[in-house]
């Protein structure tokens, strides 16, 4: 089963970054639930999109992982982080997919907390697009990687946790309150799986550094 | 604390598979909430039952873990195997329970996505039950197990998002809708389980074979 | 990078018992909610502090993991531990924050069940601060410490559930429902969370002894 050596081991960095791209294209893709008057079906469609290319991304990668003799890391850690990675593009694809699903384009806006949420997955994505590539080289600019991404889901836990004053708050009716909860428990998840990222990036550098 | 060798090997094989047969056992029991007039009270009763059956097998098989002293897979692995096995059958047993203690048996019937989530959870156990015993061995015929479970499990997240459509429709009283998506979450949960066990099963195979 | 010596062994398990001591602290303020009329707002506060110097400490731990050549554990396990412990914290203090912000010091008295997950919080962090200390030399009386943290969870579960039926009882009004949901499933994370620490400083007893 296995038969490449050291030589293709820039392959494994190069799926990665490429899990940060896709994630990048996604998180930009449902900050469009934002604009004025989107297209909620569309928004949810071209996610699906995004997920399917990711689902296939992470297979090559696994397919990679068991047929390469020498892999540049652990490769539970790979598979870990290729599991998280994969974590953070399913719970955006099932956001957008529950706004769409149960008719909250009714509303005239989505609750300005839920697109702050959406703001800070942004930050997310750029961030993780920004120091994913240095794991190769485990580079010791890498540290301050961990130390935002704990900063960035302090900012989303406080914009979900003010979500829910306002949800309930009255100002909504019963259903539309437990609707726009799914979504805001989805984005909030995303949001932990950002953080789950950067917990096995940060254990991959503690223990190969 | 650590004297058995070798040829005991196969006494960890046979744990898993006996977890696996009280997994099947659970899900039939579980099944039961789809007949006409199920017994609710004694649904729960007996998963109670089947869920401490489950319990003892895992604490015997961490002492084994524990007593012996060359384990056929790494013993980290072992336990998280066996501990993912053990929440499959911890969030069954909720969901029997909940619709219980919940008094959800005066509904007509559960809702029909409700059902088809037991029906994806029955589909897991079987293709459980046919996989595992291949871990010993390694057989390579394993690697449909990890896509299968994939399958499987987008499977149940569709039925999960198509019954939180209906239990936000208008059709149920508020409160009604709170336990259903309860009990809802349960059988979600457990369906993520069997996913979560499929993980570990593929890095075992990938970290051994 | 490296640069420390076996001497220091002690400081990391002096780590863990510091965070333990957090805990009881942490979860001593959090019963305070049982009391007559407390100062919501205080209690609140006060667990913010607790949990933010349980941050630094787990940042101190990290550091010196990351500059010490040999561990006295694995690395990954002390960094899976320390998580742990913070995950006990940051639930804890979201629970005791949403009681606040959603202004639930307008109902008489939190619900009965919902003073007894605390109770059971107590519980565990008592035993946590009994049997963490012994992981330095692997005690064999440790083997307790999981057994009873199984037993604590299961008591936490029940009354997490009959918390739900009461919540669902029709007792309260809708929106109070929700609320007092969202807070009691922060206190039934916590106590997941002491389980998910058991089993880490199990899986370390099980490798290293």
């Amino acid at each position: 089963m296995r038969f490449s050596l050291k030589p293709q081991d820039d392959a494994f960095y190069a799926f990665f970054n490429e899990a940060a791209d896709n994630i990048k294209r996604g998180v930009t893709i449902l900050s469009e639930l934002g604009d004025d008057k989107p297209d909620y079906q569309k928004i949810s469609e071209r996610l699906v999109d995004v997920e399917h290319d990711n689902d296939h991304l992470t297979h090559r990668l696994f397919n990679k992982i068991n047929s390469t003799f020498v892999t540049p890391m652990d490769r539970t850690d790979m598979h870990m982080l290729a599991g998280k990675l994969d974590d953070v593009l399913d719970h955006i694809e099932a956001a957008a997919n529950l706004v769409y699903l149960y008719g909250l384009s009714a509303l005239p806006t989505l609750p300005r907390e839920m697109i702050e949420q959406i703001t800070v997955l942004e930050a997310q994505a750029d961030l993780l697009c920004e120091y994913l590539p240095m794991l190769k080289g485990l580079n010791s600019g890498m540290q301050e990687f961990w130390v935002e991404c704990n900063r960035l889901e302090n900012d989303g836990d406080r914009a979900y946790r003010m979500l829910l004053v306002r949800l309930y708050s009255g100002e909504y009716e019963t259903l539309t309150v437990m609707k726009l909860k799914e979504v805001a428990d989805e984005l909030e998840a995303a949001c932990d799986s950002f953080e789950a990222v950067s917990h096995v990036v940060e254990s991959v550098y503690v223990k190969e550094s």
